[in-house]
């Protein structure tokens, strides 16, 4: 008899074992040896699985993230755990301690950012605590209460610091920002950065992951590490980078992201009766990158694009990114269901070779396409629950249903790995990432 | 609206959350701050836990327990923790290492002993790996060649060394050997107990369990300590604690768990080929002491007693060790017709006032029940467990049904309790207990 | 022990063995004595319900009401079962088939129509064919392809013949056609209606019902006979209907329902490649009706109304219909939030004496309310059903979510009766409603 | 995609759709065109099925099938549904009204028996009563008191009039009556059957299983007939038929369905206070047929063997009549054990090229194995659940929980057919079998 994989009471109890075996007391690290600290992004997601489980424990996860904001209101990529190394560029790399002025001093960040889907989070928490007995329900009011002002300001942030022009599109001056660091999105804007003289280094992700195919290159890794050098001569100054950085990019996909965070909190701001300006501020925000991201698309296809700001170079590649308005909204009826024909079609979740019908992070018919290379096409589990919310949330039940269901099938080997390779469904780079846990933990309700 | 409590797959997860969350690496701490080590029973019970989401952990759980041995055979029934303190009797007061000839060198171990449930566990890892892979079915595998020995010694011992006449009943000189300390069961005996002079110490229990009268008082606390220096006064030497100890019972309920234990190691041994000699060996002490639980029983009521070697005299209680007859078999079927009646009727899960029908520890009708005093009438959840995986076995699965479907109604509330009150529900004890989160993920499946 | 209700399978096989038992070959009619016929829009929901177990047997549930569609496009309220009798008023009262020159002349029906709810069973049926294989894929495209034009054509005489001023809302010239038929909405309107001079005749529907309070007085009936005379009188003719009948009302829910079934069947149309132009007029109807809906709102509280025709005057009700544009959209985002708390607080949903979070048919605070009368208080799960269809399809997945967890508790009892009490839970009127059945077995997937 | 099958829920509510399609008012009928009367082992199987949604309509069942049972106790084959012809051989051919003088008078009836289970079906009538209220519960006891001396009346005509020596085994006059019509057990006895003239007849089963090759042959179909003529021409008398009849074997599979019913029988009655000396009879009844089994079985395999009364012969074969001790129990423990491994092995459902893991009807590995004909090969789910029900009585509870999770997975397909192609999983015979669908209710819990 051939494995029988695992039932959805024993999938759920498997990955909250992983997440609380990732739990480093009032943060859970994103994977337990490849990346031992706290991700900005993988944090949001954590919390979205710890809610069904424990309303608190998810609320601690977000408290101790946001206790790590820069004092500009950015959330910083990482948040390192105390007194705990082994992750390279960790922080006597990146030093923003002592060199950003708005880095916070009790705790050690990167200088970077990553996406904002952190208002999904706080949603999600909000809609467990109501299933639950006043106790609960207070823990998660109040955690809002304290945090609100906190969020608004890490969305304005983005919505200032970083729509330099006011076009209603995020800048980013890293790939890393983008949470998708070797995506074909970058391999042009990576092209016309040179590193230049910079400390030595050694790469700690190959001591976990041996088959190097499955991470970036040693060069893409030198340019990766020359950026922070620019950034540190400025001092991570908003400013300064926007000026003297290397590799600067309007990312589509991030910034439908946070059209989609701005309506979402704006919801919340209301329900909750927060200050009328933060919602305004919101909604507003909400619509200029709705606008900004449709600005960017095919008028036939839909399809987005990111802009390179640097070689002032449209940017158009067959990844998740061409899928941006699909989580904002904003287009026409008709492009819209184009669109949507294309993620569901042979080219994305509809391809004949792949094994669950989830979207790969690179279409299997590009030329770039990697099977086993991390974003150049592997699926990624977080990204196939993100679009299932944010289709739910746009209407579309039983899309956002077959990609949850598609998703479990893929997750019932138990491995939650941080990718898979698209058809035969082998589970790659990290094992017990947990992310694909949390996804697992929401979707199974 | 009311708290609507959690759902299979929140409850499994937050079950499997706390287990990781009370894990130690190689072993599961019984409860997060009252009980820090690792107890025998309760490791056993927590491998049935976690096998359902990882029979390599669970295996782990198992082979810790294994290797603090003692080398007569006897599985302790405290592995301390190493390094860790804050529970008292430790090993200071233990002195296990260096008076003990039999306890082993490299760990730090209890004195005495527990109810022998460990080839429960066993069968369940087996049970599990069956439905997944290769690999999987040979981690088990590998574990039962290897620790076959082992669980042999651990059962002829208690075959031996307890059973001092030959008549099928195990002899107990503590009543935390039988896992319910505070029982009306050793009420008599304990009474015979005279605490002499000892060393001074500490109680650590009431430091977590504010509520005292959860919990034995100081007196009976003495006794349980003096019991301790009649064991170091005779280095625990089996011979000699016979003659000694002045506390000394016959306990009908740990006398049914092994006959039932080693009915299920018999058959484990011939399923996978073990030697012919240990088997015959299993299949005789099965049998030797199903005779000598349902020599204690009633004629007409079928109810099990305890013996007091002590004062020479039979402990009828109305608690749960009435119904051991019903674990191991051996009644006839008129006679357990009738036990099972009282099991089911108004004096046990069938009590009118009860919240959930499930067995209390004594019979609410009883003159000693107490319903918040931990074995003087709270429900434990892991003898829900026991009874309704032991009713399975018996072929009785639609009482094996509503045990379980009874049990998971009261522990949707999400709080894992050591006991519970019977009548309100009221989670009592430490919370977050290893064995009542491992009986839910078995149910749970 | 008291009564465990169902689980959840066992829940969906009562629906089906119900649903099957009130199976007439090729229509299920809505209730086993009651309602031994076909209705209009609940052969809608009983496609909705079937289609989980059988696409082809949905699709043999709309054919049949397809079939009996008159030549103007109307699909009658009622289909009924040949050869069978038992409810008045029947063939011999309505004498379509002589009066009107559109009615079918193969079929008997009813001369006034039901809520369009027919789309939303299309889309159902697709959804689970998609799911199938290749072969139940065709049944299902097979039939939209042969259905079509008549789905737009009903479409398209609801949108023409039913909206005299083309403002965008639905007239009905009878309580009936509005579904909810002696609701508070029409009290006015009724009151307007005199009785003249008309056969005899014999109530059936006391005769299931004994509880007469549960169904309309003999007055309120005569007014609803006295109508078919009106329409007798002109032949059915919808120009002449408009002139001549004494009730005639703009429906405000029934125009939310058409308005969302226009945006629905407009969706399926580009996804199935149908004509253009159907699809064009789909969608025309849908803004047009959206926007109808919306000029009968409050500018505050987002409450809809229906309109009067006959004496002019708009006529607000504490009902169901006052959440009409929840269904269809439209109103802006913040009115919208304020009709969503007046939905869940404690006028609706989160009256604090519910026994389930669902809504009444009549607000439990208006001074029109009955708990036990028909559309005057009691909850009706198709209602609930088609709330939280509705909700989903806005993207709201939580709110959703919430009415469909109420709804199942609800329905646990087995009963699937037509409507229940709203504070016992008690079943009324109807047991065994096809529709009822229908909405549990959408809910459990 | 490819088709995903139901989910629980859906194949819940379809084998219940199909159950109420088979329904005839009072009696279930066996499927809807092949077999549209009540069979007796059907009906039994069909009332286990109903019970979890209904225990009233299950109880109906029961009562169907006992008001035709004869006045010596027999429970007739087939109950002929009122009116309804085309089954052949039909009451014409029969003719036990005129011929029989114990065969009821009110209602048609064949002149033969089958396999007793009967007593599971009451069982699981009582289970689920036991889980719902009051009126449910009184329904349940209500019909066993009812019923009770009919049912003690089919064991006693079982144990006296078809034990004719008195050694624990059941006496079949025709293969019908075992239940596996053309089983390879029966290609002995049946080659002693030699059809003399009789009248002319038309196969009606041809008709609706247009592969012939699935169903019996036209010679096996001769002597079939010609034994009711044997029966006719003595009337059906028992002392008769046992001196007469051409075919008659003693049926070790029959033979421990009959003691494991004695069991249950027994101990319904000693729960619910029936006459002592009924109980005592079916213990005494279960005892000797259990010896009787036990008794035909190799020392060494443990398997079972019928026995060929006009011959002498013992007839040994490799089909599920082998493991008839498992059922009733009674093997010594280390034969009972090879037993299992050859249930669980190659030879049965360990057999490589299964496609689900349940038990073929005969050996892949025998050489009268056909992989699509009848009772020489195919998978019937009906023998699953039985053994599956059976094995959880054991005591086996694993073993129980394989054969339900294996016989679900093959259920998903939604064909409920009367046998499965054990290799490719092809459904076979007549699709909607009310007793697989039952199996699949009864299962889904």
């Amino acid at each position: 008899m051939t494995d029988r994989g695992f039932t959805s009471t024993q999938l759920a109890a498997r990955a909250a074992y992983l997440l609380r075996g990732n739990d480093l007391g009032t943060m859970t690290s994103a994977a337990p040896r490849l990346y031992p600290h706290m991700w900005s992004w993988d944090a949001a997601f954590v919390a979205v699985g710890l809610a069904p489980l424990s309303v608190e424990r998810a609320v601690v996860e977000l408290d101790t993230l946001l206790s790590a904001q820069w004092k500009n209101g950015m959330i910083p990529h990482i948040v390192f755990a105390n007194g705990v190394d082994g992750y390279f560029p960790g922080p006597s790399r990146w030093l923003t301690q002592s060199l950003a002025a708005h880095a916070p001093s009790h705790t050690h960040t990167s200088g970077i950012t990553q996406p904002p889907v952190h208002a999904i989070a706080v949603q999600r928490i909000l809609d467990h605590a109501r299933r639950h007995g006043r106790s609960t329900r207070a823990v998660a009011e109040e955690f809002l209460d304290r945090r609100w002002p906190d969020l608004v300001r890490w969305h304005r942030w983005l919505a200032t610091a970083r729509d330099i022009d006011g076009n209603g599109r995020i800048a980013l001056y890293h790939g890393w920002e983008s949470g998708m660091d070797n995506s074909p999105r970058w391999d042009a804007p990576y092209a016309g950065v040179v590193a230049g003289s910079m400390p030595e280094y050694l790469r700690a992700d190959l001591d976990v992951v041996t088959d190097a195919r499955q991470r970036p290159t040693d060069v893409e890794y030198d340019r990766y590490l020359w950026l922070l050098e620019e950034m540190k001569a400025v001092r991570y100054d908003d400013t300064e980078l926007a000026k003297v950085m290397s590799f600067a990019v309007e990312d589509v996909f991030v910034s439908a992201v946070f059209s989609m965070a701005c309506q979402v909190l704006a919801a919340i701001g209301e329900e909750h009766s927060m200050p009328r300006a933060d919602v305004r501020d919101l909604n507003s925000w909400a619509d200029r990158f709705q606008q900004g991201v449709v600005a960017t698309t095919d008028a036939r296809s839909g399809a987005a694009k990111d802009f390179d700001i640097r070689s002032g170079r449209w940017v158009a590649t067959e990844t998740l990114a061409m899928f941006a308005p699909l989580l904002c909204g904003g287009l026409d009826r008709d492009v819209e269901r184009v669109l949507l024909r294309t993620f569901e079609g042979p080219k994305f979740c509809g391809h004949p070779d792949l094994r669950y019908a989830v979207p790969p992070s690179t279409s299997p018919v590009s030329r770039e396409f990697r099977p086993r290379e991390y974003w150049r096409g592997p699926v990624w589990p977080v990204m196939t629950w993100l679009f299932s919310w944010a289709f739910a949330r746009r209407g579309w039940a039983e899309r956002a249903y077959l990609l949850k269901s598609e998703g479990l099938r893929q997750a019932a080997d138990g491995s939650f790995a941080e990718y898979y390779e698209p058809f035969t469904g082998a589970p790659l780079g990290s094992m017990q990432q947990s992310w694909t846990a949390a996804a697992v933990l929401d979707w199974l309700g």
